[in-house]
């Protein structure tokens, strides 16, 4: 029995070696090389770990963790969103909760639960710990475009105003936060790499 | 006083991006692409999230992915030493001590001070959580070389008893997981990708 989960277990982390393929459209730090899904998802939970005394709310830090890890993994079947793509809107789309339960599904019952349970928390949004992940899913991306002299903002023609419309939700995550990173989108104003 | 602590804490953020760029020996599942430290630091905090249950003693799961997910960061000074370096001892060098101050250091003092503990823990390898984290840390490129035919054991001519001699440990971990190592290993053998 425990070996008969443990094969489930170990299928599914061979399955997931496939984030590391997946390829997002911002650049790492001071770099032209993009980051993928798996580097990705472990600088958010480095982020989690460092700024979690920064939530607006008590949260539960595990959680937040578990969904920082896993919140892309969809994206093995479905592939890379990009937050200011005009023609496709992120929204749990149903290509994504097929990925889920597909992905997910190869753990044993209880943890494909779990897990699937998880990431529509975070994507839903609502939960402290939902608006504290995705406070950190916004913020990477900022902290590289400004490191890459607008970066992605600069590639796409992204205006200052869409930058604030899609990432003005940080507010809800951490107000402390959301104060250093509107400072932040000033000053790229000013210097002349966001719009 | 918030800001101060939230400028120290980016500017870690920013300087761990270096860890994407630190290559190991061992390549991807079934590829012959390097894995980076960032995504085998990710890959690993899945596994502790999935594979917890089958540890031999009682974990702080919480503690055992910060031991992960901040594991490797001292190669972004010292490097990566490989397990099977003949030439290089891997016990908490002085090299890596240093690197740990350095990097942990940009950190506001408390935060620097746990996780510079963290890692020491981990090194050390005597807590529950380390013994797991470690359990963790060979459980991954051996996958890797049997998804590889032989992986780094055959581009390093690597015998079984060397494999043996070095992840043995790992049953201090988890005797469940071990034991399913173990047959790996076996197989290996029998398939001929392992002498």
């Amino acid at each position: 029995m425990q070996l008969n989960q443990l094969l489930k277990q170990i299928e599914f982390i061979k399955e997931i070696d496939k984030l590391k393929y997946i390829q997002r459209k911002t650049k790492l730090f001071n770099s032209d090389r993009n980051e993928n899904d798996a580097e990705h998802s472990w600088h958010l939970a480095m982020m989690v770990l460092i700024l979690a005394e920064h939530s607006n709310a008590p949260i539960d830090i595990l959680k937040v963790l578990k969904m920082v890890l896993i919140h892309d993994i969809v994206e093995i079947d479905a592939g890379d969103t990009f937050l200011y793509d005009t023609t496709k809107n992120h929204v749990n789309t149903e290509e994504e909760l097929i990925a889920a339960h597909r992905i997910f599904g190869i753990l044993p019952e209880n943890q494909a639960q779990e897990f699937i349970s998880i990431w529509q928390e975070f994507e839903e949004g609502k939960s402290n710990e939902a608006k504290f992940a995705k406070t950190m899913d916004r913020l990477e991306p900022i902290l590289q475009n400004i490191s890459n002299k607008g970066g992605t903002w600069a590639e796409f023609n992204v205006s200052y105003d869409t930058v604030i419309e899609k990432t003005k939700g940080m507010v809800k995550g951490s107000t402390t936060i959301w104060e250093y990173t509107e400072n932040q989108l000033h000053e790229a104003v000013d210097k002349g790499i966001l719009k």
